[in-house]
C-alpha cells in the first residue's frame, strides 16, 4: 500500500502515515484486502476502509455531536445565516453503502462488511441502478425495524426491517450532498427517507424543534438530526423515551453495557428535565420512569441467571438461507457467543432467533449471586 | 529511610523495595517527613504512613469487600464453624488515631493528618490514656454527625459530631483485636462504639442480618459490617436508603462524582432488590425512589448553577479558632477551592459554614447551559 498517496488522499492531518496507519487492522473481506481505521485519527473517521486492490477510499460516517439544551443549543451552534434543516433521527443500525469494484457493499460504523445488511441492501434498495450513475458516492443510511440482528426498535407499519437513507456523501472525501439535494435524489431514485420536518433560521427553530421532539416523544421515538441546509455541520438532540429505552437496554445487560451506558444517557435526562420539565409532576413523573428504566430490566436479568436462562440481545432475522447462514458466521467471528433459539423456513426464506450471549452479565451475575464479594 | 528494613517490617510481598515505594508520597507534617504508600500495592494497604524519624509505621485500613446478597454471601463468605458478628456500619469518615512519637495524630483513608480530626478526637477521647498504656495500637473510628468537614449524615442524638471506635488494631502489623476484646477495651476507656446487633454460626446469620438490615433502613441508616469473633475477617452489607443517599449526594455534584459513584450502586441496589422485594409493588417504589435520588439533586444542580449560585459539598464545623483555621488551610493545600459561607463566633468555639466548590460540576454544566455540545 502506498501510504502516503493514501495519507494525501484522505487529507489526513497526520505527520507521518505511521501516526494514521498504526491504527490501522487488516482484514480479508469479500476475497480482498480492507484496511480498516479502528478509531477516529488525525481528521479521518473511525470505520474509515482502504481497498488496495481497487484503490478504494470509503470514508467513515462522522460522530455527530450533541446538544443537551435546546435553547441556546441550537441558535449556538448554528452560524446566524445559516439555515437549520429538522429531520428525524432514527433507532436503527447506522450502515455505509458503497460500491468496491462495481459491488455494493454495507459497512457497519467500524468498517465490517456485514453480508446481512449488504444482502438486504442489494434486495431493498435500486443499488445497481443509482451506483451505476453515482458509483463515487456512498449511502448512509439506517437499517429500522424489528427484524434486524442489531436492533430492535419498533416503527409502525414496518414488519421486518427496512432502509432510510439519511445522508448521501462522497465516497472518498465524505463530502455530503446538500439536504435538498440528496432528498432529491432519493425521491429519484425512489430510496425512503427520514421524516423532513421544517426548515428555519438557526434563532426560530427553537421553538418547533420542541414542538417536534414531544411529538416523537409521545410516539416512542428517537429524536432529531439538524442540520445545515449545505448539510455539513449535523447536531442532535433526543427524546426522553430514547434516554430510558437505552437504559433499559444497557440495564438488561449490565456488566456488558450498564457502565458505559448509564452516566450519558442520566445527563441527557436531567439537561432536558431542568430546560422543559417546568412543573414538579412532569419532573417526578421523568424521575420514577428513569428509575424503571433502570432497576427492572437488570432486576429481571438478576432473575433470569437464577433460573438458568440464556440472557442477551434477542434477535430475528429472516433472508435466503445462504445470506442468513453468512450473517451469523459473520457475527461468530467477532468473537460473539450465539445461541438460536429458532430457525425455521417461511415463505421461502430462512428465518431464525439467536440470542447474542451477553457473557459478562451472566458470569459477573452468577459470581454474585454465589456469594461473591465486589470491592468497592 | 532504610528501605529493606521497612519492606521487610511491613511484611510486603514486593520482590524489591522499588517495586513498593515507587507510589511512595513524600509529605511534610507536624515537622516530620511522612512517607505515605498512595495506593494497595503488594499487600500493604494504601494510606499506610512511614515516619522515619520516629520510626514508626501506621498501617492503612484494609478495604472491606461488599457481598451483594445475603444469601448465600454471608455463610459462603465465612468458614464453618466461624462466629459472624454483626455490628452497625456507619455513614461517616474513616480515621485512625495513632500516637507517633507520643503523639497521638488523626490519619485520613489516604494517610493524610487531619488537624480538625485530630484536634477532636484529642477532645473527644481519652488518647493521653489510652496511648499510654497502648502506644503500639491504632484506633479505628468514624467520624459522624453533621458538623464534620468531610460527611454530613445526620444520627439521632449527635447535634454536631463524635467517635465511633469500630476497631483497634495493632499500629505497624495491622492485626486487629477480637471482637470481644476491642469493644471491652472500648467500654474500659469510655469511648463509644458503633452498635452490636448479635453472634452467630454463618449459616444462622442471614435471617437476624436480613431484620436488621430492614430496621436500619427503616431508620435512614447505612449497613452492617460482618466480622468473624477474631476481628480478622470482615464483609459489609448495605440499605436501599444508603445507596440513594448516595446516588443523590453524587447527582448534586454530577460532573465530579456522577460517574464514578452510579453504576456501583445500581449494581447494589438492583441484588438487594432481587433477592428482598418478593413483591412487584415494592420493586416499583424502590425504582422510583432510585429515580429521584437521581434526577432531583441533578436538575437542582443545574438550576442552581443557572442562577449563578455556589454548588459544592456543603459542611459546618466548629472547634478552638487555631483548628478551625488550619483545617481550612488543610483542605487548600489538598487543592480543594474552599467558599465561606458564614464565620462565626459561639461559646468561644469558632463555627464556620463553608463550601467545598465542585468546580468540574459547575463548569461542565455552565458549559453545556450555553449549547456546548457532547460527543456521545
Amino acid at each position: 500500500m502506498n501510504r502516503d498517496e493514501y495519507l494525501e488522499r484522505l487529507g489526513a492531518t497526520a505527520e507521518t502515515p505511521e501516526d494514521l496507519f498504526e491504527h490501522v487492522e487488516e482484514r480479508s473481506t469479500a476475497g480482498r484486502t480492507h484496511y480498516v481505521l479502528t478509531a477516529a485519527r488525525h481528521g479521518v473517521e473511525r470505520g474509515t476502509v482502504i481497498v488496495e486492490e481497487t484503490e478504494t477510499i470509503v470514508r467513515g460516517y462522522p460522530s455527530i455531536p450533541r446538544i443537551l439544551v435546546l435553547d441556546p443549543g441550537v441558535p449556538s451552534f448554528f452560524e446566524d445565516g445559516e439555515t437549520v434543516v429538522v429531520e428525524e433521527k432514527l433507532d436503527g443500525f447506522n450502515v455505509r453503502i458503497a460500491a468496491v469494484g462495481g459491488e455494493p457493499l454495507a459497512f457497519t460504523r467500524s468498517g465490517y462488511v456485514c453480508p446481512y445488511t449488504t444482502g438486504r441492501a442489494r434486495d431493498r434498495l435500486p443499488l445497481e441502478e443509482f451506483f451505476a450513475t453515482h458509483p463515487e458516492k456512498t449511502l448512509c443510511a439506517e437499517l429500522i425495524g424489528p427484524e434486524t440482528p442489531y436492533s430492535t426498535h419498533d416503527y409502525e407499519g414496518i414488519d421486518t426491517h427496512e432502509f432510510r437513507v439519511f445522508d448521501v456523501r462522497d465516497r472518498e472525501s465524505g463530502e455530503p450532498l446538500s439536504v435538498a439535494d440528496r432528498r432529491r435524489l432519493c425521491e429519484e431514485y425512489g430510496m425512503s427517507q427520514p421524516r423532513l420536518f421544517g426548515r428555519a433560521a438557526p434563532s426560530d427553530a427553537v421553538g418547533p424543534t420542541r414542538a417536534v421532539i414531544e411529538e416523537l416523544d409521545a410516539a416512542g421515538r428517537e429524536g432529531v438530526v439538524l442540520k445545515s441546509a449545505d448539510g455539513e455541520e449535523l447536531v442532535k438532540y433526543t427524546t426522553e423515551t430514547q434516554h430510558h429505552e437505552e437504559l433499559a437496554y444497557a440495564f438488561s445487560l449490565p456488566f456488558d453495557h450498564g457502565r458505559d451506558f448509564v452516566f450519558s444517557r442520566i445527563v441527557r435526562d436531567a439537561f432536558q428535565a431542568a430546560e422543559s420539565d417546568a412543573d414538579d409532576d412532569r419532573l417526578e413523573e421523568r424521575a420514577h420512569d428513569l428509575g424503571e428504566s433502570i432497576l427492572r430490566p437488570m432486576v429481571s436479568t438478576i432473575r433470569d441467571v437464577k433460573e438458568g436462562k440464556t440472557v442477551g440481545e434477542r434477535h430475528t432475522v429472516r433472508g435466503d438461507p445462504e445470506t442468513i447462514g453468512a450473517l451469523l458466521e459473520h457475527l461468530r467471528e467477532q468473537s460473539l457467543t450465539i445461541s438460536l433459539e429458532s430457525d425455521r423456513r417461511e415463505d421461502g426464506e430462512r428465518v431464525v432467533e439467536f440470542v447474542k450471549v451477553a457473557e459478562s452479565s451472566r458470569d459477573r451475575i452468577r459470581y454474585y449471586l454465589d456469594g461473591g464479594t465486589r470491592d468497592e
